[in-house]
C-alpha cells in the first residue's frame, strides 16, 4: 500500500496533456501582448487558456498563458532561453513550468485533520497537480491516516521551549523534501517570521475567519461575540505579519444565533476546507500573482 | 399624485389577515412556552407562525407567535390585558403589536439613493408593513422622487458648525410624525450618542463593509487596499459606538483583482440595499430581538 | 485498527448531552402546542431546542423538540406511554427518539468516493450522530479506505443480468446490520420499485444536478450542453420514480464558459459532498419530516 | 424634469473614458492574438482590458479587447477599416464599438415593475451604458412612473385576438426609436418567433426559475410544488423556442418549507432583478459572444 496515492495521483496527472505556464508581470506599456503573442505564434504555440489582467491603480501589467507542449516546434528549454530576451526587455518577472512537473507540497498540521483528510482526497484522485513527499505534525494523531496513503509522515514535538529548535527541523525536512510549496493546513503555530521571509509567497495558511475581522486566536470565539451573521475563511500568503499576508481566497457561510460557537467551528469547517483547496489549486497552476500585499488570482 | 404610494401601500397590506405577533424574552426555565400556549389556546388564538430559541450560553428565552386575529375570542386589548399576569410570572419582557397598525418609518438619506429607490419601491408595492410619512436628508437631491411618491421631503442642512442643532431638528420631525424606526439608508453623518441612546433599538443604519472589518469612512477603499476577495454590507442597531451595535444582517459579493474601487463602490450598493431591506422587513414584522450586543433574528 | 472510526464516533457522540428527540406532524388545529408542552413542562422537561410550522396549504401541523434527558422526572419509555395518549387524541404521527441511541447508516457506492470519503471523515469526528455498520458496493476500489476505518465492506457485483439477486443481497447485508438508513452516496444503480417503497423514507439519494433539472445521467454533461451558468446538487429521498422523490437539500456553484465538462465533474463533486453531509445530518437528527412529495426541514 | 434621467445618465457616462471594444469569434488557430496584437500596438494601442476564450469542445475562440481611444494613433473608423483585412483572413466574426455611441434600449414590461424599477435607477445612475428611448407596455400601470424619468412611455393594448398587430406595432415603435436592444423585462406575453429571429442577439428575456427547470407559465407555482430548496431567475436572449435561448446569466436564493408561493414571488423578485441588471450590463458593454445556443460572458 505503500505509495498508493502517489502512484494514482500521478497516473491521473500524467495522462493530462502537457501544458507550458507562464506567467508573468511587469510596468504596463503598449506591445507586451503582441511581442509574447508573436514569439509564441513563430514557434507554433496553441494556445490554451489565456488571461491578461492590466491594473489602472499600479500601472501593472499581469499575464498568463497555458501552451499545449505538444503544438511548440521547440522544446522547453528553448523556449525558455528564448524568451529571456523578450522579457528583458519589457522588465518582465516571469515564470515558465511544465504541467509534467509537479510541484512538492509540504503539508503542516497539528491535530485537526479536516483540510488535511480533504486535501489528501484530491491528491489520491488527481485533483491536484503536485506530490506530496510528506506531511509534518506537531502531534501524532494523524499519522496513521497519512501512512495509510503512503506518505511518510515526521512528527515534530513543539513546546513553548524549543519552537526555534522545532522550525530548524521544519525547514530542513521541507528542504531535504525539495518542498515547493509549505501549506499550513491548520497548523496551530506562528512561523518565525525569518521562515515566512525565506520563503515568501511559498507558505499558504487557511485561516479561520473572514480577514482582516478576527485576526490570530480562536476567531470562532471573537465571531460569536460580536454577533456576525456570517462567518468564514481566509487563504493567504504566511508573512511575518501574523494573518495580514496576501489574500488568495475566501468565502463565507450563513449562520444564525441558533448557533453555538460549537456549530460555528464545525460549520467553519467546510469552508476551511474548500477555501484552502481552491487557493492550493490555484497556486499549483500558477495562476496567482503577488504583487506588494495583494494577489491577482487567474481562476 | 400626492400619497401615491401611501394609499398603494396601505391597500396592499390591509388586504393581508390581521395577526397579533407576540414577541418575547425571558431568563429561560421550565414551563414557559407551556403557559403561554395554554393561554392562547384558551382563547382559541390560531397561531400562523411560532418561532423559539432557547440560548444555552446567555440562558435566555426567546419565542415570537404570529396569531390569526379573527381566530381569537376576545379583542387586543383584552389578549394585552390578560397576558400581562403570566409575563410577570416568568420575568418576561414583551411586546404585542397588530399588524394592521403599521410602524411609521422615517427614513435619513445623504446624496446617494440606491437604498432609498429600492426602499420606496418595495413600499410602494405593500411588500413593506410600514407607513413612510416622511423622509430626512441633508442633501436636496432627492426631494423630486421622493415627492413623486406623496411622500415629505424635509431638508436639513448640516455642515461642521451646526450639528448640534441639525440633529435637534431631525429629531424634531422624527417625533412629530411619529417616528417608530428611524432607518439610515447611507446617511452620511455620525448620529450623536445621546439620540442613539434615547432611541435603542429605533435605529438601523446600513454600514458599506462586513461587518467589523472596515469600521468608519471609506470601507471600500480600505477593502481594496487589504485586497479581499468578497465585499459586503452589514445592517445594524446604531448605538453610541460607531458601526459596533448589534448586527441585523450581512452578505457578501464576491470581487477579483480586476475590479477597482468604483467598480466596488457599484457591485457593493447591490448587497446594501437588499441587506437593508432585508433587515428592515424582519424589524417591522418583530422578528428582530436584542439581548446585549446582539440579535436573535426569526427569519 | 479495526473499529477504529466506530469507537472514535461513538466516545465523541457520547460526550454529548442525551437527548429526546419528538418529532410530529398531524392536521393543524388549536391547542396542540399547549397540549404537549403541557404535557413536557409536567414532566419537567428542558426544551433544548424547539421548532413548529404550521403550513396553510396543506393545513399540516409540524412539531419537532428537543428534551434534555437529565431534566425529566420520568424516563425514556414513560414518555413515550405517556405521550401516546395525547398524540392519538390530536391524530398525531410521531416519533420519539434518543440521541445515544444513534441509527445504522448503510453506505451504498460504485467507484466514485468523494462522498465516502467526505461522510467517513464526518463520523470519525463525530459530527454524524450514527453508526456505519458497514459499506455496500458494486466496485472492489473503496475496499481498502473503508476497511482502514474498521468498517466491514461488502462487495456485490452487479450485471445487467444479475440485478434482481444482487438487489436481495443488498436488502439481506442491510437488514443483517439492523439499517435504519441507507445511503446513497454515489451509487450508480436505479433501484427496484419495491426497495423504494419498502423503506421509503429510509433510502437517501444524492444527485448531481440542481433537480428538477437533468434528472437521470450525465446530468453533466446536459448541464453542459444547455450552458447554464450555475451547477448544482440535489439529495432526495429514493421513490420508485427516478430523481422525482421529496428533496431535503439542495446547492450551487457558479461555472461559466471555460468550464469542460470535467471541470464540472470536478467542480460538482464539492457541491454534492456537502450537499449529503448536510441533508444526512438533517435526517439523522429527525430534521426532516415528509408529507406526500416534499419535506420540512427543521434546521 | 423631462430628460432628467437621460441627461443625468448621459452625464455621468461620457464622464467616463472612451474606449473602442473590438469583440470577435473565429475557428481557432494558432497566430490570432500574434496578429491582433500587433496591429493594436502599431496603433498605439492602450489595452484597457483584454479577454480570451480557447474552447477546446467546439474549436472555437474568442477574444474581447477594450482599448482607450485617446491612446490610438488613428481614429475609429480607420481601425475599423485596417481590421477587416485581419478579420477576414482569420475568418473572423467581429463587432467594433465606441463607449461613447451608447445602444438603444426599449425596455417592454406588463404590470409588475421590480425589474423597471432597478433598471431605471441604474440608468439614472450612469450605471448602464446606453439610453432608453422609451418604454412599451400591455398595461397603463407604469405610466407615470416612466414619464418622471423624462422617457416616452408607449401603451400597446393586448388581446387574444389583436397579438399580431400589437406586435407590429412595438415592432415599429423599437424600429422609430432606433433600438439596438429589447429588454423583455417581465413582459407577460410570448414573442412571435418571426421576431425573435429577426432580432436574434438583441432581445434580452428575464425567466423567473432557474431554467432549464419550470419553463413556461408560473414557475414559483411549480417550484413550490416540486418542493426546491432554491428557487432562481434565468436572463437568456429570447428565440422561437420558449424559455430556451442563450443563457447569459442566473442566479439563485434559499428558501425553506415555510415559504407560501406568496414568499417565492416576492423573494424571487429579487433574484429577477438582479440577474437581469446584471446580463444586460454585460450585453451592452459588448461582454456577451452568441455561438449556436450557448453564450461566452467576459464577465
Amino acid at each position: 500500500m505503500i505509495g498508493f496515492a502517489k502512484q494514482e495521483n500521478q497516473k491521473n496527472m500524467q495522462s493530462k496533456k502537457q501544458k507550458y505556464i507562464l506567467s508573468l508581470q511587469c510596468p504596463d506599456q503598449v506591445g507586451i501582448v503582441a511581442a509574447v503573442s508573436a514569439y509564441l505564434a513563430s514557434q507554433n504555440g496553441w494556445i490554451l487558456e489565456a488571461d491578461y489582467h492590466s491594473d489602472e491603480a499600479t500601472g501593472m501589467f499581469y499575464m498568463r498563458q497555458e501552451i499545449l507542449a505538444e503544438s511548440l516546434k521547440c522544446d522547453f528549454e528553448t523556449l525558455k532561453n528564448e524568451f529571456a530576451p523578450i522579457a528583458q526587455k519589457f522588465n518582465i518577472e516571469w515564470s515558465l513550468t511544465d504541467s509534467h512537473a509537479p510541484k512538492n507540497v509540504v503539508i503542516l498540521i497539528s491535530k485537526q485533520d479536516h483540510c488535511l483528510n480533504d486535501l489528501l482526497h484530491r491528491y489520491r484522485m488527481g485533483n491536484l497537480n503536485c506530490n506530496i513527499p510528506c506531511v509534518i505534525s506537531n502531534h501524532e494523531d494523524n499519522r496513521d491516516f497519512v501512512e495509510w496513503h503512503g506518505i511518510p509522515f515526521f512528527y515534530v514535538p513543539m513546546t513553548k521551549d524549543n519552537k526555534a529548535e522545532a522550525f530548524k527541523e521544519i525547514e530542513s525536512i521541507y528542504q531535504n523534501h525539495n518542498g515547493d510549496v509549505m501549506v499550513l493546513a491548520r497548523f496551530m503555530q506562528i512561523l518565525p517570521a525569518d521562515l515566512t521571509e525565506k520563503y515568501h509567497g511559498q507558505i499558504i495558511n487557511i485561516h479561520h475567519s473572514f480577514l482582516p475581522s478576527f485576526i490570530g486566536g480562536k476567531p470562532y470565539h471573537q465571531a460569536y461575540e460580536r454577533g456576525v451573521k456570517l462567518i468564514g475563511a481566509t487563504c493567504h500568503y504566511a508573512t511575518k505579519d501574523l494573518d495580514q499576508g496576501p489574500i488568495i481566497e475566501q468565502d463565507v457561510i450563513r449562520i444564525d444565533h441558533s448557533h453555538t460557537i460549537k456549530d460555528m467551528i464545525e460549520l467553519g469547517r467546510d469552508v476551511e476546507k474548500t477555501v484552502l483547496a481552491r487557493a492550493l489549486k490555484q497556486h499549483l497552476e500558477n495562476r496567482v500573482m503577488i504583487y506588494k500585499n495583494k494577489t491577482v488570482v487567474f481562476s
